[in-house]
Protein backbone atom coordinates (compact mmCIF):
# COMPACT_ATOMS: atom_id res chain seq x y z
CA UNK A 1 0.00 0.00 0.00
CA UNK A 2 1.20 3.94 -0.92
CA UNK A 3 1.98 5.14 2.25
CA UNK A 4 -0.55 7.72 3.62
CA UNK A 5 0.29 11.59 4.02
CA UNK A 6 -0.74 11.72 6.94
CA UNK A 7 -2.92 14.88 6.37
CA UNK A 8 -6.20 13.74 5.75
CA UNK A 9 -9.19 15.72 6.76
CA UNK A 10 -12.29 14.61 4.31
CA UNK A 11 -13.34 10.87 3.59
CA UNK A 12 -15.71 10.85 0.49
CA UNK A 13 -17.90 8.07 0.23
CA UNK A 14 -19.36 5.95 -2.67
CA UNK A 15 -22.46 4.85 -1.25
CA UNK A 16 -24.55 2.37 -3.32
CA UNK A 17 -22.56 -0.60 -2.84
CA UNK A 18 -20.51 0.66 -0.51
CA UNK A 19 -22.48 1.94 2.14
CA UNK A 20 -25.88 0.53 1.75
CA UNK A 21 -26.75 -2.46 0.58
CA UNK A 22 -29.02 -1.66 -2.02
CA UNK A 23 -29.64 -4.98 -3.79
CA UNK A 24 -30.97 -6.86 -0.85
CA UNK A 25 -32.77 -4.24 0.18
CA UNK A 26 -34.75 -3.36 -3.09
CA UNK A 27 -35.43 -7.27 -3.67
CA UNK A 28 -37.02 -7.29 0.14
CA UNK A 29 -39.02 -4.62 -0.28
CA UNK A 30 -40.28 -5.61 -4.14
CA UNK A 31 -40.82 -9.29 -3.23
CA UNK A 32 -43.14 -8.25 -0.07
CA UNK A 33 -45.31 -5.24 -2.81
CA UNK A 34 -45.72 -8.34 -5.27
CA UNK A 35 -46.76 -10.42 -2.68
CA UNK A 36 -48.89 -7.45 -1.33
CA UNK A 37 -50.42 -6.59 -4.81
CA UNK A 38 -50.49 -10.36 -6.32
CA UNK A 39 -47.94 -9.41 -8.87
CA UNK A 40 -45.77 -12.15 -10.04
CA UNK A 41 -42.76 -11.56 -10.86
CA UNK A 42 -38.62 -12.58 -10.88
CA UNK A 43 -37.78 -9.27 -8.51
CA UNK A 44 -34.51 -10.43 -8.41
CA UNK A 45 -34.10 -10.14 -12.42
CA UNK A 46 -36.16 -7.11 -11.60
CA UNK A 47 -33.82 -5.65 -9.41
CA UNK A 48 -30.75 -6.37 -11.00
CA UNK A 49 -32.54 -5.16 -14.25
CA UNK A 50 -32.53 -1.86 -13.17
CA UNK A 51 -29.16 -1.65 -11.48
CA UNK A 52 -28.31 -2.52 -14.86
CA UNK A 53 -29.61 0.70 -16.95
CA UNK A 54 -28.02 2.39 -14.17
CA UNK A 55 -24.94 3.21 -15.76
CA UNK A 56 -26.32 3.67 -19.66
CA UNK A 57 -28.68 5.96 -18.55
CA UNK A 58 -25.68 8.20 -16.63
CA UNK A 59 -23.37 7.73 -19.84
CA UNK A 60 -26.32 9.55 -21.68
CA UNK A 61 -25.51 12.48 -19.17
CA UNK A 62 -21.85 12.21 -19.38
CA UNK A 63 -21.92 12.47 -23.26
CA UNK A 64 -24.05 14.83 -23.60
CA UNK A 65 -27.33 13.03 -25.21
CA UNK A 66 -29.22 14.00 -22.19
CA UNK A 67 -28.72 17.44 -20.31
CA UNK A 68 -28.07 17.34 -16.50
CA UNK A 69 -30.88 14.97 -15.14
CA UNK A 70 -30.63 13.52 -11.80
CA UNK A 71 -30.41 10.13 -10.74
CA UNK A 72 -34.14 10.17 -9.32
CA UNK A 73 -35.43 10.82 -12.63
CA UNK A 74 -33.16 8.39 -14.54
CA UNK A 75 -34.35 5.60 -12.02
CA UNK A 76 -37.79 6.69 -12.99
CA UNK A 77 -37.31 6.69 -16.52
CA UNK A 78 -35.43 3.63 -16.18
CA UNK A 79 -38.10 2.04 -13.87
CA UNK A 80 -40.79 2.57 -16.36
CA UNK A 81 -39.29 0.69 -19.02
CA UNK A 82 -38.24 -2.16 -16.47
CA UNK A 83 -42.30 -2.07 -16.01
CA UNK A 84 -43.30 -2.40 -19.77
CA UNK A 85 -40.28 -4.90 -20.07
CA UNK A 86 -41.43 -7.11 -17.17
CA UNK A 87 -45.36 -6.93 -18.10
CA UNK A 88 -46.14 -5.36 -14.81
CA UNK A 89 -49.53 -3.38 -15.19
CA UNK A 90 -52.05 -1.47 -13.13
CA UNK A 91 -49.51 0.09 -10.93
CA UNK A 92 -50.63 4.15 -10.03
CA UNK A 93 -48.58 6.75 -10.65
CA UNK A 94 -48.13 7.39 -6.39
CA UNK A 95 -47.07 3.25 -6.79
CA UNK A 96 -44.90 3.88 -9.07
CA UNK A 97 -43.57 6.83 -7.44
CA UNK A 98 -43.08 4.45 -4.19
CA UNK A 99 -41.06 2.41 -6.17
CA UNK A 100 -38.90 4.42 -7.66
CA UNK A 101 -38.26 5.83 -4.19
CA UNK A 102 -37.01 2.20 -3.04
CA UNK A 103 -33.73 4.08 -3.53
CA UNK A 104 -34.39 6.23 -0.69
CA UNK A 105 -34.98 3.35 2.26
CA UNK A 106 -31.73 1.38 1.68
CA UNK A 107 -30.23 -0.44 4.68
CA UNK A 108 -26.73 -0.14 5.64
CA UNK A 109 -24.12 -3.24 5.84
CA UNK A 110 -23.84 -4.08 9.15
CA UNK A 111 -20.69 -2.47 9.85
CA UNK A 112 -21.48 1.49 8.64
CA UNK A 113 -23.29 3.32 11.06
CA UNK A 114 -20.87 2.11 14.31
CA UNK A 115 -18.15 3.02 11.87
CA UNK A 116 -18.98 6.04 10.10
CA UNK A 117 -19.60 7.02 14.04
CA UNK A 118 -16.09 6.45 14.32
CA UNK A 119 -14.75 8.14 11.79
CA UNK A 120 -16.82 10.81 11.94
CA UNK A 121 -14.70 12.05 15.11
CA UNK A 122 -11.63 12.56 13.52
CA UNK A 123 -12.68 13.17 9.42
CA UNK A 124 -15.36 15.35 7.76
CA UNK A 125 -17.80 12.75 6.56
CA UNK A 126 -18.96 13.48 3.17
CA UNK A 127 -21.18 11.75 0.30
CA UNK A 128 -19.63 12.04 -2.93
CA UNK A 129 -22.38 9.88 -4.84
CA UNK A 130 -23.94 9.33 -8.30
CA UNK A 131 -27.37 10.07 -5.94
CA UNK A 132 -29.07 13.38 -6.16
CA UNK A 133 -28.52 15.74 -2.54
CA UNK A 134 -32.56 14.24 -2.13
CA UNK A 135 -31.77 11.01 -2.45
CA UNK A 136 -28.78 11.16 -0.16
CA UNK A 137 -30.62 12.92 2.59
CA UNK A 138 -33.96 11.04 2.90
CA UNK A 139 -31.14 7.58 2.91
CA UNK A 140 -29.21 9.42 5.65
CA UNK A 141 -32.44 10.00 7.90
CA UNK A 142 -33.37 6.31 6.91
CA UNK A 143 -30.39 4.61 7.60
CA UNK A 144 -29.08 6.61 10.29
CA UNK A 145 -25.91 7.75 8.31
CA UNK A 146 -24.33 10.96 9.57
CA UNK A 147 -23.05 12.34 7.16
CA UNK A 148 -21.28 16.11 7.33
CA UNK A 149 -22.27 16.62 4.24
CA UNK A 150 -23.83 15.82 0.83
CA UNK A 151 -21.63 16.53 -2.08
CA UNK A 152 -21.05 14.28 -5.30
CA UNK A 153 -22.68 14.69 -8.82
CA UNK A 154 -25.70 16.76 -8.20
CA UNK A 155 -23.60 19.05 -6.19
CA UNK A 156 -20.66 18.94 -9.48
CA UNK A 157 -23.20 19.17 -12.29
CA UNK A 158 -20.84 16.03 -13.35
CA UNK A 159 -21.63 11.90 -12.88
CA UNK A 160 -18.27 9.94 -11.20
CA UNK A 161 -16.07 8.58 -12.75
CA UNK A 162 -16.13 12.22 -14.51
CA UNK A 163 -13.00 14.20 -12.83
CA UNK A 164 -15.56 17.29 -11.84
CA UNK A 165 -17.24 15.03 -9.29
CA UNK A 166 -13.99 14.38 -7.70
CA UNK A 167 -12.34 18.24 -7.93
CA UNK A 168 -15.34 19.75 -7.10
CA UNK A 169 -15.96 17.78 -3.34
CA UNK A 170 -12.30 18.51 -2.59
CA UNK A 171 -12.93 22.35 -3.95
CA UNK A 172 -16.34 22.20 -2.01
CA UNK A 173 -14.31 21.46 1.16
CA UNK A 174 -11.60 24.02 0.44
CA UNK A 175 -9.31 21.72 0.30
CA UNK A 176 -6.71 19.92 -2.12
CA UNK A 177 -7.50 16.64 -3.51
CA UNK A 178 -4.82 15.01 -1.33
CA UNK A 179 -6.33 16.10 1.56
CA UNK A 180 -9.58 13.78 0.86
CA UNK A 181 -9.84 9.89 1.03
CA UNK A 182 -11.92 8.68 -1.32
CA UNK A 183 -13.57 5.39 0.51
CA UNK A 184 -15.26 3.08 -2.43
CA UNK A 185 -16.06 -0.97 -2.88
CA UNK A 186 -15.66 -0.15 -6.30
CA UNK A 187 -12.01 -0.34 -8.11
CA UNK A 188 -12.97 1.74 -10.99
CA UNK A 189 -14.17 4.64 -8.68
CA UNK A 190 -11.29 4.37 -6.58
CA UNK A 191 -8.56 4.52 -9.73
CA UNK A 192 -10.49 7.78 -11.06
CA UNK A 193 -10.30 9.02 -7.66
CA UNK A 194 -6.68 8.30 -7.62
CA UNK A 195 -6.26 9.95 -10.90
CA UNK A 196 -7.59 13.13 -9.55
CA UNK A 197 -4.86 13.42 -6.90
CA UNK A 198 -7.32 11.84 -4.27
CA UNK A 199 -6.53 9.15 -1.57
CA UNK A 200 -8.44 6.24 -1.64
CA UNK A 201 -9.49 3.71 0.28
CA UNK A 202 -10.99 0.01 -0.33
CA UNK A 203 -13.80 -1.62 1.59
CA UNK A 204 -14.81 -5.25 0.20
CA UNK A 205 -18.28 -5.63 -0.12
CA UNK A 206 -17.93 -9.22 -2.40
CA UNK A 207 -21.93 -9.98 -2.16
CA UNK A 208 -23.04 -6.33 -3.35
CA UNK A 209 -24.33 -8.17 -6.38
CA UNK A 210 -25.53 -11.30 -4.91
CA UNK A 211 -23.58 -14.46 -4.80
CA UNK A 212 -22.63 -14.69 -8.71
CA UNK A 213 -20.32 -11.30 -8.07
CA UNK A 214 -16.80 -11.73 -10.09
CA UNK A 215 -16.05 -8.39 -10.27
CA UNK A 216 -14.49 -6.17 -7.21
CA UNK A 217 -13.64 -8.94 -5.03
CA UNK A 218 -10.54 -7.50 -3.61
CA UNK A 219 -8.20 -4.44 -4.24
CA UNK A 220 -7.05 -4.79 -7.95
CA UNK A 221 -4.75 -1.30 -6.90
CA UNK A 222 -1.94 -0.26 -4.99
CA UNK A 223 -4.82 1.98 -3.05
CA UNK A 224 -3.50 3.92 0.31
CA UNK A 225 -5.88 1.84 2.53
CA UNK A 226 -7.59 -1.33 2.25
CA UNK A 227 -10.13 -2.85 4.64
CA UNK A 228 -12.99 -5.54 4.85
CA UNK A 229 -15.65 -2.80 6.61
CA UNK A 230 -15.70 0.68 7.93
CA UNK A 231 -14.98 -0.81 11.35
CA UNK A 232 -11.46 -2.13 10.36
CA UNK A 233 -11.12 1.12 8.51
CA UNK A 234 -11.85 3.32 11.37
CA UNK A 235 -8.97 0.88 13.56
CA UNK A 236 -6.30 1.83 10.17
CA UNK A 237 -6.75 5.23 10.76
CA UNK A 238 -6.60 5.39 14.42
CA UNK A 239 -10.14 6.38 15.05
CA UNK B 1 -50.22 33.70 12.92
CA UNK B 2 -50.96 32.29 10.13
CA UNK B 3 -52.27 28.80 10.16
CA UNK B 4 -49.13 25.98 9.67
CA UNK B 5 -50.08 23.80 6.84
CA UNK B 6 -49.40 20.89 8.97
CA UNK B 7 -47.19 19.54 5.38
CA UNK B 8 -43.34 21.07 6.79
CA UNK B 9 -41.01 18.53 5.57
CA UNK B 10 -37.84 20.86 6.07
CA UNK B 11 -36.35 23.45 8.01
CA UNK B 12 -33.81 25.82 6.70
CA UNK B 13 -31.62 27.60 8.77
CA UNK B 14 -30.37 31.08 8.61
CA UNK B 15 -27.03 30.46 10.89
CA UNK B 16 -24.97 33.64 11.13
CA UNK B 17 -26.96 35.38 14.66
CA UNK B 18 -29.81 32.48 14.25
CA UNK B 19 -27.77 29.48 15.12
CA UNK B 20 -24.33 31.14 15.87
CA UNK B 21 -23.34 34.29 18.14
CA UNK B 22 -20.93 35.17 15.53
CA UNK B 23 -20.02 38.75 17.21
CA UNK B 24 -19.31 37.84 20.63
CA UNK B 25 -17.33 34.88 19.56
CA UNK B 26 -15.20 36.97 17.36
CA UNK B 27 -14.79 39.54 19.44
CA UNK B 28 -13.45 36.99 21.73
CA UNK B 29 -11.34 35.58 19.90
CA UNK B 30 -9.85 38.95 18.55
CA UNK B 31 -9.44 40.22 21.83
CA UNK B 32 -7.18 37.01 23.00
CA UNK B 33 -5.48 37.59 19.50
CA UNK B 34 -4.83 41.13 20.28
CA UNK B 35 -3.16 40.56 23.85
CA UNK B 36 -1.04 37.68 22.86
CA UNK B 37 0.35 39.76 19.73
CA UNK B 38 0.44 42.74 21.80
CA UNK B 39 -1.82 44.69 19.14
CA UNK B 40 -3.86 47.00 20.29
CA UNK B 41 -7.11 47.43 18.27
CA UNK B 42 -10.55 48.10 19.37
CA UNK B 43 -11.42 44.55 18.63
CA UNK B 44 -15.72 45.53 19.36
CA UNK B 45 -15.31 48.16 16.52
CA UNK B 46 -13.16 45.78 13.85
CA UNK B 47 -15.88 43.37 14.67
CA UNK B 48 -18.72 45.53 13.86
CA UNK B 49 -16.90 46.99 10.83
CA UNK B 50 -16.29 43.52 9.23
CA UNK B 51 -19.52 42.30 9.33
CA UNK B 52 -20.69 46.00 8.43
CA UNK B 53 -18.72 45.02 5.37
CA UNK B 54 -20.56 41.88 4.71
CA UNK B 55 -23.73 43.12 2.97
CA UNK B 56 -21.87 45.61 0.61
CA UNK B 57 -19.51 42.80 -0.61
CA UNK B 58 -22.69 40.18 -1.84
CA UNK B 59 -24.06 43.07 -3.35
CA UNK B 60 -21.58 43.27 -5.51
CA UNK B 61 -21.61 39.69 -6.32
CA UNK B 62 -25.74 39.80 -6.61
CA UNK B 63 -25.53 43.12 -8.92
CA UNK B 64 -22.99 41.10 -11.33
CA UNK B 65 -20.25 43.80 -10.48
CA UNK B 66 -18.35 40.71 -9.09
CA UNK B 67 -19.18 37.00 -10.62
CA UNK B 68 -19.18 34.23 -8.22
CA UNK B 69 -17.57 34.36 -5.39
CA UNK B 70 -17.72 32.66 -2.28
CA UNK B 71 -18.10 34.05 1.25
CA UNK B 72 -14.91 33.01 2.62
CA UNK B 73 -13.03 35.18 -0.15
CA UNK B 74 -15.06 37.95 0.85
CA UNK B 75 -14.16 38.06 3.91
CA UNK B 76 -10.87 37.67 3.33
CA UNK B 77 -11.35 40.88 0.88
CA UNK B 78 -12.88 42.82 3.41
CA UNK B 79 -10.55 41.52 5.98
CA UNK B 80 -7.66 42.96 3.97
CA UNK B 81 -9.42 46.42 4.37
CA UNK B 82 -9.78 46.47 7.73
CA UNK B 83 -6.37 45.82 8.25
CA UNK B 84 -5.03 48.96 6.89
CA UNK B 85 -8.38 50.86 8.35
CA UNK B 86 -7.48 49.96 11.62
CA UNK B 87 -3.39 50.27 11.00
CA UNK B 88 -2.81 46.79 11.90
CA UNK B 89 0.77 45.51 11.12
CA UNK B 90 3.08 42.62 11.27
CA UNK B 91 0.20 40.10 9.88
CA UNK B 92 2.06 37.03 8.28
CA UNK B 93 -0.41 35.63 5.54
CA UNK B 94 -0.40 32.24 8.06
CA UNK B 95 -1.99 34.55 10.83
CA UNK B 96 -4.66 36.48 8.07
CA UNK B 97 -5.77 32.89 6.56
CA UNK B 98 -6.60 31.82 10.56
CA UNK B 99 -8.08 35.22 11.50
CA UNK B 100 -10.42 34.82 8.24
CA UNK B 101 -11.16 31.41 9.26
CA UNK B 102 -12.78 32.67 12.32
CA UNK B 103 -15.99 32.64 11.22
CA UNK B 104 -15.42 28.89 11.50
CA UNK B 105 -15.41 28.89 14.86
CA UNK B 106 -18.30 30.73 16.15
CA UNK B 107 -20.07 29.13 19.18
CA UNK B 108 -23.76 28.49 18.89
CA UNK B 109 -26.35 29.81 21.28
CA UNK B 110 -27.27 27.99 24.15
CA UNK B 111 -29.94 26.72 23.18
CA UNK B 112 -29.06 25.61 19.52
CA UNK B 113 -27.67 21.78 20.01
CA UNK B 114 -30.25 20.67 22.37
CA UNK B 115 -33.07 22.52 20.17
CA UNK B 116 -32.02 21.37 16.94
CA UNK B 117 -31.51 17.57 18.16
CA UNK B 118 -35.52 17.72 19.09
CA UNK B 119 -36.03 19.30 15.60
CA UNK B 120 -33.76 16.62 13.57
CA UNK B 121 -36.09 13.83 14.63
CA UNK B 122 -39.19 14.98 12.94
CA UNK B 123 -37.22 17.28 10.54
CA UNK B 124 -34.56 17.55 8.02
CA UNK B 125 -32.46 20.30 8.99
CA UNK B 126 -30.64 22.02 6.24
CA UNK B 127 -28.25 25.52 6.54
CA UNK B 128 -29.70 28.05 4.38
CA UNK B 129 -26.82 30.63 4.35
CA UNK B 130 -25.09 32.56 2.48
CA UNK B 131 -21.59 30.90 3.89
CA UNK B 132 -20.19 29.07 1.69
CA UNK B 133 -20.18 25.02 2.29
CA UNK B 134 -16.87 24.74 3.70
CA UNK B 135 -17.34 27.55 6.48
CA UNK B 136 -20.63 25.34 7.03
CA UNK B 137 -18.89 22.30 7.13
CA UNK B 138 -16.31 23.26 9.62
CA UNK B 139 -18.21 25.68 11.67
CA UNK B 140 -20.63 22.41 12.37
CA UNK B 141 -17.92 20.65 13.17
CA UNK B 142 -16.70 23.01 15.94
CA UNK B 143 -20.40 23.51 16.90
CA UNK B 144 -21.78 20.48 17.36
CA UNK B 145 -24.73 21.22 14.76
CA UNK B 146 -26.26 18.44 13.52
CA UNK B 147 -27.29 19.48 10.20
CA UNK B 148 -28.74 16.61 7.35
CA UNK B 149 -27.50 18.87 4.55
CA UNK B 150 -26.10 22.08 3.33
CA UNK B 151 -27.46 24.36 1.26
CA UNK B 152 -27.89 28.10 0.71
CA UNK B 153 -25.67 30.34 -1.54
CA UNK B 154 -22.97 28.35 -2.47
CA UNK B 155 -24.96 25.39 -4.04
CA UNK B 156 -27.56 28.22 -5.40
CA UNK B 157 -25.00 30.24 -6.63
CA UNK B 158 -27.28 33.32 -5.64
CA UNK B 159 -27.34 35.14 -2.23
CA UNK B 160 -29.87 35.31 0.05
CA UNK B 161 -32.68 37.16 -0.39
CA UNK B 162 -32.35 36.19 -3.65
CA UNK B 163 -35.30 34.38 -4.67
CA UNK B 164 -32.76 31.80 -6.37
CA UNK B 165 -30.89 30.96 -2.64
CA UNK B 166 -34.50 29.74 -0.97
CA UNK B 167 -36.07 28.19 -4.57
CA UNK B 168 -32.64 26.02 -4.67
CA UNK B 169 -33.12 24.28 -1.50
CA UNK B 170 -36.58 23.22 -1.93
CA UNK B 171 -35.67 22.09 -5.17
CA UNK B 172 -32.33 20.40 -4.00
CA UNK B 173 -34.87 18.11 -1.46
CA UNK B 174 -37.34 17.75 -4.18
CA UNK B 175 -39.40 19.44 -1.99
CA UNK B 176 -42.37 22.37 -2.67
CA UNK B 177 -41.61 25.49 -1.09
CA UNK B 178 -44.38 25.14 1.41
CA UNK B 179 -42.98 22.03 2.57
CA UNK B 180 -39.90 24.40 3.98
CA UNK B 181 -40.11 26.17 6.76
CA UNK B 182 -37.37 29.28 6.68
CA UNK B 183 -35.87 29.60 10.29
CA UNK B 184 -34.43 33.23 11.23
CA UNK B 185 -33.88 35.92 13.77
CA UNK B 186 -33.92 38.78 10.66
CA UNK B 187 -37.59 40.18 8.93
CA UNK B 188 -36.08 40.32 5.97
CA UNK B 189 -34.96 36.67 5.42
CA UNK B 190 -38.27 35.82 6.55
CA UNK B 191 -40.20 38.05 3.91
CA UNK B 192 -37.94 37.23 1.00
CA UNK B 193 -38.51 33.17 2.08
CA UNK B 194 -42.21 33.60 2.29
CA UNK B 195 -42.68 35.24 -0.94
CA UNK B 196 -40.88 32.27 -2.78
CA UNK B 197 -43.56 30.39 -0.81
CA UNK B 198 -41.66 29.09 2.45
CA UNK B 199 -43.44 29.19 5.68
CA UNK B 200 -41.49 31.00 8.26
CA UNK B 201 -40.45 30.79 11.89
CA UNK B 202 -38.82 33.86 13.64
CA UNK B 203 -36.84 33.31 16.51
CA UNK B 204 -35.73 36.82 18.16
CA UNK B 205 -31.73 36.70 18.70
CA UNK B 206 -32.23 40.66 20.42
CA UNK B 207 -28.58 41.04 21.28
CA UNK B 208 -26.95 39.25 17.96
CA UNK B 209 -25.54 42.66 16.89
CA UNK B 210 -24.62 43.75 20.97
CA UNK B 211 -26.55 45.68 23.75
CA UNK B 212 -27.26 48.50 20.72
CA UNK B 213 -29.51 46.79 18.64
CA UNK B 214 -32.67 48.15 17.72
CA UNK B 215 -33.97 46.34 14.60
CA UNK B 216 -35.04 42.93 14.16
CA UNK B 217 -36.31 42.70 18.28
CA UNK B 218 -39.14 41.17 17.18
CA UNK B 219 -41.40 39.47 14.30
CA UNK B 220 -42.76 42.45 12.20
CA UNK B 221 -44.78 39.99 10.36
CA UNK B 222 -47.36 37.46 9.64
CA UNK B 223 -44.80 34.54 10.07
CA UNK B 224 -45.66 31.29 10.73
CA UNK B 225 -44.45 30.32 14.11
CA UNK B 226 -42.37 32.64 16.37
CA UNK B 227 -40.24 31.49 19.25
CA UNK B 228 -38.02 32.51 21.64
CA UNK B 229 -35.38 30.28 20.73
CA UNK B 230 -35.13 26.92 19.30
CA UNK B 231 -36.54 24.48 22.36
CA UNK B 232 -39.44 26.83 22.08
CA UNK B 233 -39.49 26.37 18.43
CA UNK B 234 -39.16 22.16 19.16
CA UNK B 235 -42.11 22.55 21.53
CA UNK B 236 -44.55 24.45 19.18
CA UNK B 237 -43.51 21.88 16.30
CA UNK B 238 -44.41 18.83 18.78
CA UNK B 239 -40.49 17.64 18.64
Amino acid sequence: MTAPDGNIKALTFDVFGTVVDWRSSIIREMQAFGRDKKIDVDWIAFTDAWRGLYQPAMSKVRDGTLGWTRLDVLHRMNLDQLVQQFNITGLSEAELRHINRVWHRLAPWPDVVAGLSRLKKKFILATLSNGNIALMVNLAKHARLPWDVILGAEVAGHYKPQPQAYLNAADMLDLNPGQCMMVAAHNSDLVAARSCGLQTAFIARPDEYGPQQTTDQQAEHDFTYIADDFIELAEKLGC
